[in-house]
């Protein structure tokens, strides 16, 4: 038996094992890909103290710290089922695992949205992704899409061009919501092409990728010929597994979580991504915020003296 | 006119000017202590993916961080008043200057507590102190006091009984709210002594510091001889200045802010200790996502979007 279950592998789950580590808490920790959404950050230049690294090195550095704690379990399995019965949670894992915490900790992030088009299906892993910056380097002195107008997509695009032949930013709207830090960037891509309000209606190909139809032309054609598609559209919460034992989310979508990081089912907290919380501003920053205040809320869960609420800031 | 003001020279400042920097806003970012109540952790081992830093390292590189933008501005000085005409506020320093922004983010942080007994003001600099981990380097092979229960005493007394000949940690309860980790920590330093259930009466002295007057005999005796005294018994919120350009504060003295990290007065935004956010969790890991919201929310107020609510963390 634990004293927490901790489920995702990203900041928000590694900085909430860091705390409940130092809390002298037994900590299990497991999600199915190590560093989350965190992996395809090519630069990463948001995290405070730390001008320039890769998500790939801060999520190391993220694990690392979390697994210099003795009392931490680390494993990578998917979680199928959690049950919870007399005030224990029982989290059922794909390789038939049992194991039983006292509180739980949902930090699974978020999932990459798809466009949902004829030939998205088919062709992914075939030309179609949902990462341009992982996957852009397969991509040297081709012509890519990338279809999006927010951090990822126009990062991607940024990131994409650095190796790429020609990248084609397609966005429906004549704008983009990205961090103004990297619309300059792609600016000075001088490979980037934007194709704005446009939407695409069909990814074309035969064994691959071959292309991409628009519902509108652009410089006169219809599709443009591209080897590669990535599409960051977005992403949604991870919440199917918190439903399940009954964790209400918003409006939005999001798990519900109070100031303290609570959701509504007691002994079940959240952090990151997958949450309301930090008005909605998924950064690393606010991963491990949220981290921290959830294993602070669990320690208080666990005493039974109204999880923590109050006590800490006054020092 | 600079795009945002930052009061305060915090992790929280730091970080939201980090932020705003990345936003391309023109950053005004002041304060009279660089790196605030970070710089008195002798040791921090809960910034994520950081295993071991001393505050005034970790808070070095918030700085460097921060000032590595050319669109920041970076001042030493005591902000003494904020006015606010027809949307603008000027923001007087004590040095004279006027600097004038479209947005502010109050980042001021807490301010010690103090004991509020006979002999403390007498003898304040006087081997009385507010910070165990910055000033008990002085008192090797001596004897010191540490008053208080919460994390600043503990980690304050396992530090000065490394240097000290003995440590009184004089608490008024007899149990400690600290995190676990730094009461393991006191609890293995052979020469801390526990004063609990007692309260310091007094603090004795002619020309400096001699002893401390407790309210209950202890081990005997009415008082205890030492050289120092630490006080550490928590920090308030700096909310004056926010109060004076009609910020909220709420029922605990915190500066009232929602989700956004906004204030009850438009353009005014607040981060890190001073807040209510996180649930009064005071770590660096909470003003560093405070920070990045409150940044974010700047923007979207400066745009007149509704200080992008809601838009971000979908990617």
């Amino acid at each position: 038996m634990y004293d927490v279950l901790i489920i995702g592998l990203g900041c928000a789950g590694y900085t909430a094992a860091i705390y409940s580590a130092r809390y002298k808490l037994s900590t299990f920790i497991v999600g199915m890909e190590e560093g989350g959404l965190g992996m395809t950050a090519a630069e990463v230049g948001n995290w405070p103290g730390t001008k320039e690294i890769t998500g790939p090195d801060l999520m190391q550095s993220y694990k690392d710290h979390a697994l210099s704690f003795e009392n931490v379990t680390h494993k990578n399995a998917r979680v199928t089922k959690i049950e919870k019965k007399d005030g224990v949670f029982a989290m059922h894992l794909d390789d038939g695992q049992i194991v039983e915490g006292k509180a739980v900790i949902l930090a699974m992030g978020s999932k990459k949205r798809h466009l949902g088009v004829p030939g998205e299906e088919e062709f992914a892993g075939k030309g179609v992704t949902y990462c341009a910056t992982c996957d852009a380097f397969f991509y040297r002195g081709k012509d890519v899409a990338v279809i999006g107008g927010g951090d990822s997509a126009v990062e991607g695009a940024a990131i994409a061009a650095q190796v790429a032949r020609t990248v084609y930013l397609i966005h429906r709207r004549d704008s983009f919501r990205a961090e103004p830090y990297w619309i300059d960037e792609v600016k000075k891509r001088q490979n980037v092409v934007f194709v704005l309000e446009r939407n695409v209606r069909q990814i074309l190909g035969s064994e691959r990728v071959t292309g991409v139809l628009l519902d509108q032309p652009f410089d006169g054609k219809d599709s443009l010929l591209v080897d590669g598609v990535f599409i960051e559209v977005g992403a949604d919460p991870a919440t199917e597994l918190a439903q399940t034992i009954g964790c209400r989310v918003d409006a939005k979508g999001y798990l519900q979580v109070d100031a303290g990081m609570r959701t509504s089912v007691p002994g079940v907290f959240g952090a990151g991504d997958i949450t309301n919380g930090s008005n909605y501003f998924a950064q690393f920053a606010t991963a491990a915020g949220e981290g921290a205040v959830a294993a602070n809320s669990v320690f208080g869960y666990l005493q039974g003296n109204g999880a923590g609420k109050g006590i800490a800031k006054a020092g």
